[in-house]
């Protein structure tokens, strides 16, 4: 369980520094700044209260990641008054991804500010981006959406590549239906599901034929992933 | 591509009626009214303005889904001050779901105001869910965040009952689990990944051992779902 904000008690004397570090990162001078310092207790790290309440940053990672969700979902709605909702629920998902996140946080220097316990070897893969997510929550109860909004506007600003991340396709498939187009070829994409009998699970194979020629050949737990396995691997055979 | 909001002509002359439909809904008077038209009209409605734009409301629903989940976050972070991230997060599950959207739409009366193309036999299953997530889109854009985080705190104060979703358990392990603790019995969850050779993806197996006793099997893509279907299994079998 964690622990009611008004509650917590601030067993570290890192107050000043902390202060010091965040201002400029921020932007703005914090009000209610253990929230701030609970942003960056990783889990390891959790202080136990008199009362037996833990404290880390895990609610407020909760609370940060719906509101980023938001925000980025606003500002692309904003950025791209041409774009239909498929091409922002890509946008977005590129922007909000674990590994996106953990990038941004690694350069906004947010890796420097936290407290944890874990060994480097044990480290979580996305310790700075989930700390991102807390602080932002932390920033949405300190100062309200628009100024989190504001903040975060800045962050896009001054660490995301927009161009890029809109170029950047991890999707096989389209990639490889749009290669065709391009050179006129025809594709088809036969799909078929098996059960796996031993454990009665299906399993989806693709295979993807251009003028007879078999492109390749892809399995997955959903026709989607069978899809993008094939498309990878005829990507392959097409760019050699 | 959908239209830049400003660009919308208004070739519906439903504006009073809706306005007269929507007050009491939202509980104020709406400003940009062509935004709340917007918000009604399904895909299969879409209106083609001369300049070749589709007006319909699946960009304001990408907006309000996202808009939703962080006001739904924000609520149950403080309804809940003493729940972890865990509780927090499947009681959002559960309220955003879209089966339980789709009916608290129905509820408010949302399926009067859809208009659509769809015959009843194809109407999408979640039409009125996601016709008020447009809704939330336009409030938000129309009026700003805390005007809509209000609107959804009285809905929910109105249509939802938290104490009843709070105790809808879909999640098997947890409730397995609890029943053994209430009647000190120990489990072993015992899980295996077994690589299925016809097509190299792995296969997780569960069994359930209670007192040596095999309570249950069960197999699945990921650990999890192998989890989750042996405790279905397995909650079966104790309650005979």
């Amino acid at each position: 369980m964690s622990a009611p904000l008004g509650k917590i008690l601030s067993p570290f004397s890192r107050n000043k520094k902390l202060l010091n570090k965040l201002s400029p990162l921020l932007g703005f001078a914090p009000n209610r700044i253990r929230l701030y310092e609970m942003a960056f207790i990783h889990k390891s790290a959790s202080i136990v209260l008199p009362n037996g309440d833990v404290v880390n940053n895990e609610r407020l990672e909760y609370l940060g990641d719906a509101i980023l969700d938001a925000i980025i979902a606003d500002f692309l709605f904003k950025e791209f008054p041409d774009k239909d909702e498929g091409f922002l629920t890509k946008m977005r998902a590129k922007m909000v991804k674990r590994k996106h996140l953990n990038l941004l946080a690694y350069r906004m220097g947010i890796d420097q500010l936290i407290v944890s316990q874990t060994s480097p070897v044990n480290v979580s893969k996305y310790l700075y981006g989930n700390a991102f997510e807390a602080l932002i929550g932390a920033i949405y109860l300190d100062k309200g959406y628009r100024r989190t909004a504001k903040f975060i506007e800045r962050v896009i600003k001054r660490y995301v590549d927009l161009e890029r991340l809109k170029n950047t396709e991890s999707d096989y498939k389209s990639k490889l239906i749009e290669w065709a187009q391009k050179n006129k070829k025809e594709l088809v994409f036969d799909s078929n599901e098996e059960i796996n009998q031993a454990h009665s699970l299906p399993v989806f194979i693709t295979h993807i034929y251009m003028m007879d020629e078999d492109l390749g050949k892809g399995a997955g737990h959903s026709k989607k992933e069978a899809e993008q396995k094939a498309a990878k691997v005829a990507l392959e055979k097409i760019s050699n």
